[in-house]
C-alpha cells in the first residue's frame, strides 16, 4: 500500500538551477507516460535531467521514427494541458516487485534500493520508480521540445542490453528554448567534423587510429600557411626554432616528474634490448635540452626556444572526437629562458602583444584573458611560498593592466607552481577552453638544476615562461572551421579561385588565366569538367572557394575574366591583371576578405 | 718442438686484394715485436688485417702515447731493412703453452684450437700464435705509417679487459698511402659530426636517446630553409601535401606487409586496452590511406601525394652515428599515383627533371643515376613476371636516354617487385650511398585494392610511384656540411651576416645596420662584445659566416660598411644599400656564393 509523501514547492523561491532540474525531471516522466501509449509493451530505463532538457531511456520494439517523435510530443503536450499533479509516494518492496513485474530494467534498479527507501511518482495513470524532485503538476513543465534519438546501453555497459535514448530540451520560456535551437543549429551548421569532411580538410581512419589526424591536402595548406606566418613571426621576434625528437627515454620524463604526474595519459612504454622510449607528452623537457646542451652567459638571454612540436596523449578512444580532441596533437610550443623577474615581465608583455596582432589577423575576438591565480587557503595544491605567488600576481596583473587588455581574475586555477595567464576562448560550439597559455616557471630550472653565468661571474638559476599563441594545430584549425563556417580567408583559403569556362573553346584562354594566378603561386584550379557552367558555380561554392573567374568569347578577348567573389556574387568583367593584383595583395596583407564572418560574439566569459 | 711448413708465395701472381692482405697481417707481426721491445710484459691479443691497414691489440702497463707511435714505427722500419723471413710451423699444445706461458690471451686463444691445429709464425727473434698468410720477408711489407690508438675489449666482450688497439694504415705504394692519408684527412676535415658540433647544428643526447637527433637552433634553421623550398618546388609541381600521423595501429603495417618483412626494425609495439600501435616504418601505407579515402576519377590523375614524412627504424644503438644513420628521421616522401605506363613515365621523367633541378641548386655532382634491375634467374627473390620486368626496365631506360642521363646498369638491386632508378652519392667520407630513389610499384595497389574509375566507367587498379629528391632531412644535412665543409651557401647559413662595431661609440650605427638587413628578414647578429675586432673577425671565421659588416667612423658618416666576404676577404667599404642588395639577389638566386667548395668529385661510380 503506497504511503503518500508531501512533495509540494514554491518553484518561483528556488534557484533557476535547481528549478530548471524540476522541470526537466517532470517532463522525462511526462515523455515516459506518451510511450507507454505509443507502445505499452516499452521497457523502461532511467530518465534523468540533463544540462539542457532531459532523456528517457526505452528498449522497444522497433526503431522510433521522426513522426514518432512528433507524436510522443503531441501527447506530451495533452498531459501539459491536463496539469496533472505530481504525487511521490513510499511502497514496500513487495508491491514494487509486483507493480513492475514486466519491467526488467526497473526490477534491475529495485535490487539497489534499501527497504523503507523505496519511493514512486504518479501523476495521471502513469506511475514510475522514482526518489522525486518534481514541479508541482504537469502544467509547471515549461518550453520543451524532443530533439533526438540516440542508442544507450542499459547502465552504460556494452554487456547489457542497448536501449533507445530520446532526448529533449527544455527551457522555462519559449524564448529560451528558441535561442537554445538556434545555437544549437548554429553550432550544428559551422560543426568541423561535418564541414572538415566536406571540404576534405580532415580524415580519421581505423586502421590509422583513433585520435590520429591525417591531414587531406587541403587541410595541410592551411596548416603550412599558419606554420610559416607563425614561424616568421617568431623568428622576426627573436624566438629560435628548434626540431626535437617525438620519442625519448623513459627516464627523461621520470626526471621531469611527467612520468608521476602524468603517465596514466602517455602511450605504453617501447622497451628493447634494456632501452625504455615512450612517445613525448610534452615538449618541455626537450627545450630544456636544448637550453642545457651549452653554458649560457647573461648576455645571451632572454632565450626563446620555439617548436611546433608534437605532442600525445591517450585519451580513451571512445573520448576522441574530429580535430578538437586528439591524441597526437602539434603544439605552437615556446620556452623563454630569462635571467630574472624584470625579464619574465618584459616578455610576457612580448607574448601578450604577440597573441593580440595574430588572434586579429585570424579574426577571433571570443576570447578574454583569465589571470589563473594560487589559492593561499589550499597547502596542498600548491607550492606554500606567499612571497613567490605575490611577486608573480602582482607581475601579471601589472602587465595586463599596462597593455589594457580586458581579463579576469581566477582563484585556483594555476599551475601548482605558480600562476598563469590563460587565454579563455568561447567556440563556436557554446564550450569555453583554454586557446593558449602564458606559465612563469621557478620550478624546472630547480628540477634540472639549470644555470647560467650571471653578469657578476657567478651561477644562477633562470626563470622559464612557457607559452603558446595558436594553441595546437589540431584544435586552431577545428575552432577556425567553425568561426569561418569553413569561409577561409584568402591566404589560408586551401583552392584560393576556380577558373570556370563557359564552352570548351574557351579551355585554352582558362589555362592561361590560371597560369598567370599560378605565377604568383597562388592556388587555382581550372573546372573543365564536362558540366552546365550553373553546376560548376554551385560545385565551387559548396567547396567555398573564395573566387571564380568565369571565361567565355568576351573575356578571352578582352584578357579579363567574369568574376564571382563568395558571399557578393557577380562583380562583372575585370581585367586580368587586376584580378592577379587584387588576390596577391588579399593574400599577401592576410586580410580575412570577403565572405569571411567570424562567429557571432557569444556571452563574454567570466560575467 | 716446432715443424717447419713451407709457406713461400708468389706476391706479384696473387690478386691485389690477397697481396694487401698478406701485406698487412705480417706488419701487424712487426708491431707486436716492437712492441715487446718498449714493454717486455705488453700482453698480446689479436692483429688481424683491416681494409685500409692493420691493427694488434695489446694489454700495456701504460696508455701509449704518440711519442710511443712514432718510436715503434720506427723500430717497425728497422725490421723491415733487415727482411727477416717469416718461418710458419706446427707446434704441440705442450709447446705453445709453455711458450706463451705468461700471455693470457694467447693461452685463452689457444683453448679454441684442436691439437694438431696449432701453428705460429716467426720473424727474427718474434714468434706469435698465427694460421699464417704473410709476405716471404719484412722487406715485402708495403707503405705503412701507425695512425691511431683505441680501446677495444678483449673478444669484443664488456665483461673482458680492455686493451689498447694500435691501427696502421697500409698500401702498397707510398703514392697510395699518401693518397689514402689525403683522403682521410679531408674525410676528417669535413666529418659532419665534428663540423656539426662546432657550429651548433645538432646534437645527441643520451636522455633523448641514440639516433634521436636534436636539431639546435642553426640546424633547424637550415632544415626549414630546405623543406620549404623543396615544398614549394613540389607544390609548383602539382604536389598536394599531407600530414599523417607517425604513430598508426600495427594492422595497417600487418596489411601493407611491412610486419612481415620488416618489424625487426620496427620500433616495439604499443599495446594499451587491445590496441596496438607502432611508430612508423615508412610512409608508403598512410599515403595509401588518403588515395583511398575516396574513389577517384581517371579525370584527377596523376595524384601526387608528398610530406616531409617521418620513419622510424630500429638500429642497434652501437650503430648509428651523428645524423648519416639515425632512428628516426624525416623523408622527403612522395607517392605519384598513375593510371598507367604512359604516366609512368610521364612521371619518372618529372622527377628526374626535379632531381636534377635541385641538385644542381644544392651543388651536388659526386653523384650518378643506377638503373637497378630484377634477375631473370634469381626466382625467389623476384616476382615471375617477365613481362613485366621486360616493360618496366625499358620505360626507365627510356626516360634516361630521353634526358641524356648518365647511369649505369645493376642487375639484382631491384626492389623484389619491381625495377628502381637509384640516385648513387659518393659522399665526402669516400662511401657510396643510395640519396633517393624511384620505384615503379605494381604491388601495393594489388595489396590494398586500389580502384580508380577509368574512362570508360569500369574499376582499374593504378600504378604507384614511390620517390625521395633530397633523401632524409638528416642525411641531407650531414652529406651538405661536409660537402660544403660548413661553408653554407648564403640561403641556408644559420646567421648570414654578422655586423662588427669597432668600438662602442659604433654600436647605434652597428644596430642600424642589422635593422636595414633583418627588414629584408635577412638572420644577421650584431656582435657587440667587448672583444677585440680582430676576435670578432676571428669567431665569425670559425662560425663560417658568409658576410662581416665591420663599422666605425667612416663607416657611419657615409651609410656603409667595410666588408669582408667569406673565402674572399676584405672588400672594402661599400655603401648599404648596395650590401643589402647583394645579400638579398643572393639569397632569393640560391646561389652557391663566395667560400662554398663542395667536395671535389671522387671516382665515377660504376667505371
Amino acid at each position: 500500500m503506497a504511503t503518500p509523501i508531501e512533495s509540494r514547492v514554491d518553484l518561483a523561491a528556488l534557484p533557476k538551477e535547481e528549478r530548471l532540474a524540476r522541470m526537466r525531471h517532470s517532463a522525462a516522466h511526462v515523455l515516459a507516460e506518451a510511450m507507454l501509449e505509443l507502445f505499452p509493451d516499452a521497457e523502461l530505463g532511467i530518465g534523468p535531467p540533463i544540462d539542457t532538457g532531459f532523456y528517457y531511456d526505452f528498449r522497444l520494439p522497433r526503431s522510433l521514427t521522426p513522426e514518432d517523435l512528433a507524436w510522443l510530443e503531441n501527447r506530451m503536450r495533452e498531459s501539459v494541458a491536463r496539469k496533472l499533479p505530481f504525487q511521490m509516494a513510499s511502497i514496500s518492496r513487495d508491491e514494487a516487485l509486483e507493480r513492475w513485474k514486466n519491467q526488467p530494467f526497473k526490477l534491475d534498479l529495485l535490487r539497489d534500493l534499501e527497504d523503507g527507501a523505496i519511493t514512486q511518482c504518479t501523476h495521471g495513470s502513469f506511475t514510475d520508480l522514482c526518489k522525486g524532485g518534481h514541479v508541482n503538476h504537469t502544467g509547471e513543465i515549461g518550453a520543451f521540445k524532443l530533439t533526438s534519438v540516440a542508442g544507450a546501453y542499459w547502465r552504460g555497459s556494452e554487456k547489457n542490453p542497448q536501449l533507445q535514448r530520446v532526448y529533449g530540451a527544455l527551457f522555462e520560456t519559449e524564448e529560451e528554448l528558441d535561442e537554445y535551437q538556434r545555437q544549437l543549429e548554429e553550432a550544428r551548421r559551422r560543426d568541423h567534423r561535418r564541414i572538415g569532411k566536406e571540404l576534405k580538410i580532415f580524415e580519421l581512419f581505423d586502421e590509422t587510429g583513433p585520435g590520429h589526424v591525417v591531414w587531406l591536402p587541403n587541410g595541410a595548406t592551411i596548416r603550412r600557411e599558419l606554420q610559416r606566418w607563425m614561424e616568421d613571426l617568431e623568428l622576426d621576434r627573436g624566438y629560435r626554432h628548434v626540431v626535437t625528437p617525438n620519442v625519448s627515454k623513459r627516464q627523461l620524463y621520470v626526471k621531469s616528474g611527467h612520468w608521476d604526474h602524468f603517465h596514466d595519459a602517455m602511450y605504453p612504454v617501447m622497451e628493447r634490448e634494456g632501452e625504455e622510449y615512450v612517445l613525448r607528452p610534452m615538449n618541455c623537457p626537450s627545450h630544456i635540452m636544448v637550453f642545457a646542451s651549452e653554458l649560457h652567459s647573461y648576455r645571451e638571454f632572454p632565450i626563446r626556444i620555439a617548436e611546433f612540436g608534437n605532442m600525445h596523449r591517450w585519451e580513451k578512444s571512445g573520448q576522441v572526437t574530429g580535430m578538437s580532441r586528439v591524441r597526437i596533437m602539434t603544439l605552437n610550443d615556446a620556452h623563454i629562458f630569462c635571467t630574472g623577474p624584470e625579464m619574465v615581465e618584459a616578455e610576457v608583455e612580448g607574448v601578450l602583444q604577440l597573441m593580440e596582432h595574430a588572434y586579429g589577423v585570424l579574426g577571433l575576438q571570443n576570447y578574454r584573458y583569465r589571470l589563473s591565480l594560487g589559492d593561499p587557503d589550499d597547502k596542498e595544491k600548491y607550492v606554500d611560498n606567499p612571497e613567490m605567488w605575490e611577486k608573480g600576481e602582482a607581475l601579471l596583473r601589472r602587465v595586463l593592466d599596462r597593455l589594457g587588455l580586458d581579463y579576469f581574475p581566477a582563484k585556483g586555477e594555476a599551475a601548482f607552481y605558480g600562476p598563469k595567464i590563460d587565454v579563455q576562448f568561447m567556440t563556436a560550439q557554446g564550450k569555453e577552453e583554454t586557446l593558449a597559455t602564458i606559465q612563469v616557471d621557478f620550478h624546472f630550472p630547480r628540477q634540472f638544476g639549470l644555470e647560467y653565468i650571471g653578469e657578476d661571474g657567478s651561477r644562477r638559476q633562470p626563470i622559464i615562461v612557457h607559452r603558446g599563441i595558436i594553441s595546437t594545430m589540431e584544435r586552431m584549425v577545428a575552432l577556425l572551421i567553425e568561426e569561418y563556417e569553413g569561409n577561409f580567408p584568402l591566404w589560408l583559403a586551401p583552392t584560393q579561385a576556380v577558373v570556370i569556362p563557359i564552352a570548351d573553346r574557351h579551355h585554352a584562354y582558362a589555362r592561361d588565366v590560371a597560369a598567370a594566378l599560378r605565377a604568383h603561386r597562388l592556388r587555382v584550379e581550372v573546372d573543365d569538367r564536362n558540366e552546365r557552367m550553373n553546376a560548376k558555380i554551385r560545385d565551387a561554392q559548396l567547396m567555398k572557394v573564395p573566387y571564380m573567374l568565369i571565361v567565355g568569347d568576351r573575356e578571352a578577348e578582352a584578357r579579363a575574366v567574369s568574376l564571382r567573389v563568395r558571399g557578393e556574387g557577380d562583380h562583372g568583367s575585370v581585367p586580368l591583371g587586376a584580378v592577379v593584383e587584387r588576390l596577391r595583395s588579399e593574400r599577401d596583407g592576410r586580410v580575412l576578405g570577403p565572405g569571411v564572418h567570424p562567429a557571432t560574439p557569444a556571452p563574454r566569459l567570466g560575467d
